[in-house]
């Protein structure tokens, strides 16, 4: 293979650059060249690129986002976008592309592998909603980025006997909000995936209250409500004087952990290998700590397990 | 004096613990006794009163917050209330107090004093809106707060060619709105003392665009507009993808910086050494990084100026 | 069981605090009693115990160390003081024990178990040299604070064109040291699993600096070399300045990162469980994700297996 | 003015790049061309610059170190260097000079204002040791990397019962350590301005144990003994376990505190007007929050005013 393509795609998450850069040197150790499309699947088609050596992808492994930045495409969405595509990459000779991102960006993926274009992605999403790996790009930054913040929140929250409701990303998926509710000591983890029963939230706030426990803090999932409703709901049953906080796109940048560095380079690095060892059509994903590899047109239909132990758990140290 | 009070009030921020700690070490060494009182002035009210010994300060110094919490008192504000808590301070043998807060609690120090108690205030306000004081207690710690966010942020927009609307604290005041435009690169900084232009911000975005630079950070002083309206306004002018985080009381709380552990330090020990010199009704502040001390009727009915030249600094740099 | 016990052994770590929270509440919410012992098994044997509330262990998840405190216990090495321990066990009541350490500690919660204590033990070791678990507590924090301090660091080193040594813990292992060299993209680790080949190491360098790239990071194990020694052979083989940092206790402390607050929130959890589900003698451990539970016989006489793979990645990226 | 130059000198520190980027956007703002040269004078003898846009200095306001990069250059010692340097700006057609470092540069920027250069210099030095301006660029980052890590130090210290000997920088200043001390809480700081007394420091941790407070923190300046001699002194004296981390080169990197972030952007932005203004031979500084612009010679030939009162305010919190 001598020519080897990336780009990211969807959502930003740090990590990413660490997935470049990996990518890159294993590549260009190999003896192929690496061209970097800017924008996704956009850049493709624009022929948007970037020439990459190892200069380029030096010095971005500590930094958030993506260098490579990323957008939506709407052209690459219809049939003759993609055939554009493919034809792009035909002319430029690159033999095989590495894609990073999140569910769309998958799909992505597998529709190119399907016109024949040996394509392996890399899975990329805060949410942790992709099947097929333990962990995506860009969770553990997400959730540390998490706990800062609550951290500081329940600076105020226990200095004031207020509640907050603070609310995080996941509009599928509960997997930050459990997390972090554990991780931060939260009183309540509010998930789309279980019903919440405001009532038994209140009573539990009430029964605190009474212990002389005068301050919560309430996750809550973005996709499991509002966290405007959900505060005036229990300022209403019990009087509580109770806050928002909703943290936005914070939770997404920022210096990527050790555990997104890690995994970012292993995947960039287990990727390209695929691809030299004639590989085509899969995720690389993290399986019991290895690295492991999954046909796209498995993952992309396949549903991300839910972790119920770890809510349940969330609930129990709540208490 | 043989028993020195301390009491922290209104909102509270980083740095607290620094000068509460400092106050009653800098008591005991002079062999005076300590009582603190919690959630302000309503624990003077209510008799909810904790012994300080050097042991009960340890391990505060670098927590945000304040351990001795802080609340609102309605009864406070009423003669009757005011003339319970001189009595109550009577009773306990209290010869001193030091009230560690914002613009609201310096007045009721100011009529504690004027009711006889000797009574010193230490000034503390993320807002930094307090006048005969460079910087007030919180502030620094908010700032860095606030950059760690928004540097996030910058990495998401960068990635994706947005522009985001930050909302920071400050309702009359547009400090922490100037200086984190400075610190971050922000493209705009809008706060409450100067107009903003929308049409003019619009104008400065789309040549931007037009130079190739396709993301934008504006940092959206809390008092000076709604962060929705004003990123409407930038999507209908010029169809930039716009998206809006505020903030909120994450930026109150957190490990507190060097430059506000240093401050609480000095202004705990300062307030007590002047007490101990027979100072009252005063307010020690940071003059040209020196401690002075300024009576509190001068203080309450004063403003702080603003920094013009930093606001058009932040516009300087912000091209 | 009516009272169960907990005691952290051993160098103390970041998220020893959430395992002793998590042992408590879970015990507490089953109507079991626990009490702490203070500095491990010396506590054990002096009877220097705490009564544990739902409030004692309110606030400590964010905080690293332990605040049950840890220490070395020669009396606890002999066989008196191991029947000693077991005696107090019976006096006070205490039906089962949740030990939180390293390899030492578990060794002491083996003599404990063979003497018929029910005991489970918490892999506790920032060098993740314990076998049967994925991860120690500890390690994941150890990590992310090596490369705060690295990436520290790198400013400096590529600001002045100078080579640095950095030396992380790791007596026996090198992972702390393979996979910080992964995080932060360092040009070398030097681990005790694998001889260095120093006249290679500085032919690299050399290469690297005729490319133009003239500053380098070397990661170094503590257990692997002296990194002045190594610092020297550089200066000596290719002229380059080369300066020394050590990194030391540092490493140990500060906040939990998430994986180490949830890992301990989980380890906690198991370990109480497993008491009241009747399991003794065992070390509760992260296999794939899911917690499993290993004789601590066997976990005490096996090597935890290196991590080849990822030592040659580190090299691989470092090119 | 046409054209203005850019160097950054000495020892790296945090907020380097801020100045850079506030000085040269200044520039730009006003019609001037500006070149950067490259680590330090030595750039401007081997003519190893850049031109610096917008978009150059775009991206490096939240980085460590200086993108300019430094070193030191004999040539430019001697006096055939100087004259060589002065040629180089004048063929380039640069007419003002802005330098960026501590006491040594700032020397060579004088010789350069000597030989008919205009030159205006900007403080940057982690020790704080530079007279005429309050602050210097770089001081503030390094002490909050200095905290951050002896709070990590001390959950480790607490945990244990341990004393530490933590060294940080300043050879002839104890600023860093006296404030750091203040900051965390320490028991004690040792300074070049002020003798130390072992057995005086010993006594008081004898007695502090004696009160059952067992763990302690010890901040050295570098300058001002050697570490390990202390802590060898300590554990013969007290028999107190006493271990020593040097906290080394990461105290200098890392993403710049607000502070200094501000600090560079006024002072790049005042040395650039000063130049504008037809000043030179100058350094701006921080007098009482406001900038104040000192003759070099004057600054390189005093001594800045050391803190006695903040050293001693380190020791009474201390206690």
């Amino acid at each position: 293979m001598k020519k080897i393509g990336i780009l990211t795609s969807g959502g930003d998450c740090s990590g990413m650059n660490a997935a470049i850069r990996s990518a890159t040197r294993t590549a260009l150790g190999h003896g192929a060249q690496v061209v970097g499309f800017r924008k996704g699947y956009a850049g493709l088609l624009k022929g948007d690129l970037l020439e990459m050596t190892t200069r380029e992808v030096a010095g971005i492994l500590h930094r958030g986002g993506t260098f490579l930045q990323s957008a939506r495409s709407e052209e690459f969405r219809t049939v003759l976008g993609r055939e554009k595509a493919v034809r792009h990459l035909q002319d430029l000779g690159v033999e095989g592309l590495v894609v990073i991102g999140g569910d769309g960006s998958l799909n992505g993926a597998l529709a190119l592998h399907r016109m024949g274009v040996p394509v392996i992605g890399i899975p990329a999403s805060i949410d942790n909603d992709i099947a097929y790996t333990d962990m995506a790009l860009g969770v553990d930054t997400a959730l540390n980025n998490i706990i800062y913040a609550v951290d500081c929140i329940k600076d105020t929250a226990s200095s004031h006997d207020r509640a907050f409701v603070i609310e995080v990303m996941g509009r599928n998926s509960g997997y930050l909000a459990s997390m972090s509710a554990i991780a931060t000591g939260a009183e309540y983890a509010i998930i789309p995936e279980v019903e919440c029963d405001i009532a038994d939230l209140c009573n539990q706030l009430r029964k605190r209250y009474e212990e002389g426990r005068s301050n919560a803090i309430i996750i809550l999932a973005e996709g499991a409500g509002r966290a405007q409703n959900i505060a005036d709901n229990i300022k209403d049953a019990i009087g509580f004087e109770t806050r928002v906080t909703v943290l936005g796109h914070y939770q997404r940048g920022g210096a990527p952990s050790v555990f997104d560095r890690l995994l970012g380079s292993r995947f960039g690095h287990a990727a390209v290998e695929q691809l030299l060892a004639g590989e085509k059509g899969k995720m690389v994903g993290l399986c019991c700590g290895e690295i492991c590899a999954t046909p796209l047109e498995t993952v992309v239909v396949s549903e991300k397990m839910q972790q119920d132990e770890l809510h349940e758990l969330s609930m129990i140290l709540g208490i």
